[in-house]
């Protein structure tokens, strides 16, 4: 077997970083096997005469310790190898090697040509603070809920917030198509109420409709969430695919904010020695897909992350990424109004504060505590 | 605020087990929030009177010490909770309880309703069997690589392999619509290989493409590729959404076994205590989601699963679910032709046994390589 020369390849690679735990030797088979089992899947020795193993295999770049019984391992790959597909990326950064324990994903570092075919987010913060048209402070947002409640209670809690001045009004993550509140029926009233309660105030709130749904309704529900006047989507990328999230923010006739919500990928993240860093899943990977605000658990809540953890996250979501636009950090699960100075002296002001049950608990009436949100920041 | 009837919720409902390791205590809490978090989101004292406490929450069935620190919580929900979409049942399955450490997803038990809307597998085990007529012995599956060849090779190759006897020959899960064998050539090409061998052999292999792509291309290639003359697809669930998968199954028109691979989805199941048993994830969940057969790292390979985890995930591909069908276990990474005995002693007849690399290691001339695989069982 002779293996064609590769005249389509043009030598440009992205770059890969993981962590492996163990000893030195184990760490280099690891890495080894990183640049093997994401590309050719073949062993190396049997591999034909010719290009491949330059032109496609991948390559250990850099090999460090970091820390006792821990090492670094950077692993470029060559960018054809992706197909130029976002699936096929993920794949070759992370999906034979997903299977191995003691391994994490540290860093993805990409490269022009993939920047191009991969562009992030539409809007990116300042994009979506102009369209909400808040600058100067942290947005506020809220979630439609509970699970249960009909269209129209949760189209009376939608118009509430907007009239007491939330700026992001998004479904609950769990509101799918549900014979409670269908899918349909809900999108539209709670636009209406928004819309409603804009042309009283004067301001931009936005209502974000939750799209994740079946493969082929995801995209349909986000053109009939515009007609209907919603203002941006609601995305879980772990249950619909991070493509799927990619092709909303790609869609220009569509033209909305997308924000991400981590159902369901949270098992990358837990172990600290295996699957992906924080920095990476809610940071790079969310971005390189389109998200341009990325909720996550913020430490104070209800889901167990530590401080440290959600340092790395915001510094993922925040951190120059070529031409990729920052995202918002969106930390949120079990936020209570008094948390406020403390999210904000935590992330900045470049942040969305996200309260949904923690609105109700202050006050049944939550036009009250939504006007009491907003005060704590003006006065703060 | 007045919670309005349900005259929807029927009252059945389905039940989801989690091992939660900790104190009791920490466990009863983990139970009580997997009943809030993954449903309403809200706290229990602020739901509004009437039937959503009933109708909507999870319940706790069964609490049960399951080894030393460790506990079994059986939790059940309403089945309108998943609007009997397939991404919201796995949300609620899943959703916000994969951020949660120390937690594990034991079992799914459905129920009738949600078998109807989700059938599973169109073919099954011996759907697939009749599909490339062979009964009686196992499966024999490889894999066409390295990524790098031209379409023109990979032909070549699936030529071969389909001339030396082997029953299912798919794309290796990495090639994808990279340059080197762009995605309609390639298919084309080893469609037809496959065909002409056919007509030689009078056998009935099959060819799998695989779809795994850009979420408006999966179902578009599937068809392409039936049209083209593949016999199944393979896909990444992990890298489109289970969804995706669900749809290729249910899909008519398309009519073709589906293969899955665990590409990006090892993380969930790589950490004893944490994440999704292997028996959930390769078993019910891939079913659920329609594989006729499942591709996962069998003990002796590549990758790091222990006997145990095998057995636990072979359990899981055959154990009765319902109307729904079995899957075919596919063990596979690194193995070779000496392990087909043992191979076939541990997993039964009832296997697709999966050799690529190790085809090639045994003979350059891989139709003798594919002639010994099969004499290999028929001697055997």
């Amino acid at each position: 077997m002779m293996d064609a020369a590769h005249p389509e390849v043009s030598g440009e690679r992205f770059v890969a970083v993981y962590r492996v735990v163990g000893d030195e030797a184990r760490a280099r088979d690891v890495a080894d096997a990183i640049c093997v089992e994401q590309t050719v899947e073949f062993p190396r020795r049997l591999l034909p005469p010719g290009g491949i193993e330059r032109d496609v295999v991948g390559r250990l770049e850099a090999f460090e310790s970091d820390g006792e019984s821990a090492w670094r391992c950077s692993i470029s790959f060559p960018i054809e190898d992706t197909g130029f597909e976002l699936p096929q990326l993920l794949n070759v950064i992370w999906g034979n090697v997903s299977l191995l324990p003691r391994v994490r994903l540290l860093h993805i570092d990409l490269s022009p040509s993939l920047w191009a075919r991969f562009p992030g987010p539409r809007f990116g913060r300042q994009g979506l603070r102009d369209h909400v048209a808040v600058h100067g402070r942290p947005l506020l947002c809220t979630a439609l809920k509970p699970m249960g409640l009909d269209a129209q209670m949760l189209a009376g809690y939608a118009y509430e917030f907007a009239m007491g001045g939330i700026d992001l009004i998004k479904d609950d993550h769990g509101l799918s198509n549900q014979p409670f509140a269908p899918w349909y029926e809900r999108v539209q009233r709670c636009a209406e109420a928004v819309a409603e309660a804009n042309a009283r105030t004067g301001r931009h709130t936005i209502y974000l409709a939750n799209v994740t749904g079946p493969t082929d309704a995801v995209l349909e529900r986000a053109h009939a969430a515009r007609v209907m006047g919603a203002g941006g989507v609601l995305v879980s990328p772990g249950l619909v695919g991070f493509d799927a999230m990619r092709a909303l923010a790609a869609d220009a006739e569509l033209n909305l904010p997308v924000m991400s919500h981590p159902a369901f990928i949270g098992s990358y993240v837990t172990e600290a020695d295996s699957g992906i860093a924080f920095s990476v899943l809610f940071g790079e990977i969310m971005r390189l897909a389109g998200a341009d605000a990325v909720i996550f658990p913020h430490y104070g809540g209800r889901l167990s992350l530590s401080a440290a953890d959600c340092r790395e996250t915001a510094r993922g979501i925040n951190q120059p990424m070529g031409p990729i636009l920052e995202a918002f950090p969106v930390p949120s699960g079990g936020m209570v109004l008094e948390m406020v100075p403390e999210i904000t002296a935590f992330y900045g002001s470049e942040v969305i504060l996200l309260i949904g049950g923690g609105l109700f608990a202050y006050s049944s009436d939550v036009r009250k505590s939504s006007e009491r949100f907003l005060a704590s920041l003006e006065n703060g």
